[in-house]
């Protein structure tokens, strides 16, 4: 693989998990294979679990990282062509991708969706361009529209809590005071395409997710019915993708709730966090044991492994 | 020791403060120790000294650190139980504390006190949660009413400069323009119980701190009779404690000047830094010899390598 | 060297190249030389190529870096004698220089000119005062009136792209909509008073650079004239140093061009980056195989790491 911007670029999916439950039994097995070498993460946007996980991942193969975040310690940067640049930004990303392909080996970045124009965050401008100007693997931390090693981890938490039958997943919405991109949704109903499962989607009136995405999926909008005898429940919210960028509804109807939660299959409970308590899901769901969070959160260490170890092997 | 939030959490004081003189002379000797490990360092509140000097003692014990500026870089963190999250807080410290605990084996956290809600601050809200629902061990890199890695290397600084009398060790309130916290003033008074030493607090009316702290100990009004014969002079500002959070005055009759100094026994000045020269103290107590304020920030290193290491060998 | 704050401060200029073009062709010889060392790199402003490079040629040595946003991070500090810090700043450079040289073994920092004060932007009080105080060696990342580690780097350049005649050199002055500092431009002037070089300075009325910088150089206000035959065209913003810190014009009469560069002789285009295309030059000049702005960021690392070592070498 050239770059990892979503999941299709990996070779291999299946192959990917069994090497990243491989990297969990034996984190730092490999762990001279970075040496020499660095990787640099550039966060545009917040990040606690990305920013940790990927690092540690880097570590357990001795690749040293630099961490930036590029929108307080850099320069702002111009991604359009021809522009005379007037303005506030000062640099543009065809040196900014070049240079930094000069430090380092890997670059990992997340820049999230606008959510104002959907045309400009569906060309995924950023990711797209530092990987048409660098010269070295180009790495999704979540991007506008997909959050790939996120739904690595989310199936490696599948593939560890699988039940004995093929297993029903329920992605459904759930509210949120404030309007949140689509990229873990789309990512997630990506993965579950690659899934020996039954994958159903549950949302609003007016909160389906893009259509090319969810092309050949069940979508309803009967949270309730969706939950019957669900081996797995992963909540999200996301604005609206019709009307871009806007939240429709704020009222805790699509809240889940432990009453809920008994209408499944002794249903694990997943969320990519940061999560909002009792907006989002109720305390009694996140403190269930069926809520599988933290274990989702440990496996981005190992979701991010097994895409650098592939890039190292490529370079 | 389970976490290491005041002094009171460690094993034995003598013994870690001996550990620490052991670490200052081969600080390298146990270089491979944190090997796979790593350590997180999360801020809250800006820093130098407690940022450099904890990065630098894990560096001797060869441990990897990853650094977050937790308020900037991460998501806003709610501690209340059972709230609706609908505000600004994105994510419960629930969820915070496991996470982290899945990418770092410790993590050391600054969170200094609001100074407006005393019953809050004296909660230790952010160290307090961190701890509970941390799975690994949490350290206090200066909390809302302690900073006992300050108080064990002015311990290492006192030891290296004791006189062969029992010395006479002064804390002297100083004036500033701006509400301090009581954090220093309150773990100095605590690392002093374990020392031999005639111990006196000095500070104006209306600036006494905690009674329960200062349980037991010598407490004046007058600080040039405090300073006489003093082998020691330890000087920090806080706010007033009684009226919680208030600046009473700022006068300079309390700055430590070097006529003050000559009431002493060729007495030694300590600070923990930063200090507001010729507010707190005058140039000519900070630029003459006797001043120790750079010995103790070097000690910040090894008091803080003594703590992970007992630590380390815990884990 | 005891500290490396202007070019001046090299034992030897064309060791230091040779020793960067050896270190190009094997960046890890030295890779163990590092060991049980720190490098802190102090940021008071915005750095891309800086920051990362620096960090890699550290990284190529086996030194250990600890990174900081000094202004976000830490505590605003003073640098004037003598005041009552009663203000905004809560430290002194004395305090902060000397504490630092505790927990590292040498010292880098990037502090840009503010360009309204130019007796206090020549007396590099930053600079200056962290290498008076501190106890271990400075490294100038861009000070208000010289970056020596680019100057370092664009010498390597010219050297690795030499024709076989005697080069023609054109430093030309270009338009942008800020005012930018001087330091870019002195440090190049410097550094080409050591090259064998036919060395013209091109810029509009007004824009002298410091005359004693300038000394025994040919300048001129004809830039096309001076870019005729020119083998390299160094282009670089300043404000008027004479109307210090004003911007005289805006118009893009001086911006180089496709155009302008055809009356070179195959003229290679340099600039330190960040550029502001269509502004400083057109994309045409940018996008062309003679542009070596990506090689220079490149050899950003070993004039880094050229210095690094010589200072590893004194300690």
């Amino acid at each position: 693989m050239k770059h990892f911007i979503t999941l299709a670029d990996l070779p291999d999916f299946h192959q990917t998990l069994d090497l990243a439950m491989e990297l969990k039994n034996q984190p730092t097995k490999w762990d001279a294979m970075g040496k020499g070498k660095t990787l640099g993460l550039l966060f545009f946007n917040p990040s606690l679990r990305t920013r940790l996980s990927t690092q540690k991942a880097a570590q357990n193969l001795g690749l040293p990282t630099m961490v930036m975040n590029f929108s307080q310690e850099s320069w702002a940067l111009e991604f359009e062509d021809g522009t005379k640049m007037s303005g506030l930004r000062s640099e543009h990303v065809k040196e900014a991708a070049a240079v930094v392909s000069q430090y380092c080996d890997m670059v990992a970045i997340r820049a999230f969706a606008s959510l104002s124009d959907k045309e400009k965050d569906e060309a995924e401008i950023v990711l797209r361009s530092f990987a048409k100007y660098a010269s070295v693997p180009i790495i999704n931390m979540e991007s506008a529209t997909a959050h790939p090693l996120q739904a690595l981890a989310d199936a490696i938490t599948i593939k560890e809590f699988q039940p004995a039958h093929k297993p029903k997943v329920v992605l459904s919405w759930a509210p949120h005071p404030k309007a949140l991109p689509h990229a873990v949704g789309n990512s997630f109903t990506k993965m579950m395409k690659h899934m020996d499962a039954d994958f159903i989607i549950a949302h609003p009136e007016g909160y389906a997710l893009n259509p090319k995405i969810t092309e050949g999926i069940t979508c309803t909008t009967d949270q309730e019915k969706a939950m019957e005898g669900a081996d797995f429940v992963y909540t999200k919210n996301w604005c609206s993708y019709e009307q871009y960028g806007q939240i429709l509804r704020t009222d805790d109807e699509w809240m889940i709730t432990p009453e809920k939660m008994q209408r499944t299959n002794d249903g694990k409970f997943m969320h990519c966090l940061p999560i909002r308590r009792n907006i989002v899901a109720a305390d009694g769901v996140l403190d269930s044991p069926n809520a599988l969070v933290i274990q989702q959160s440990q496996n981005r260490i190992f979701s991010a492994q097994s895409v650098l170890k592939q890039l190292l092997e490529n370079g």
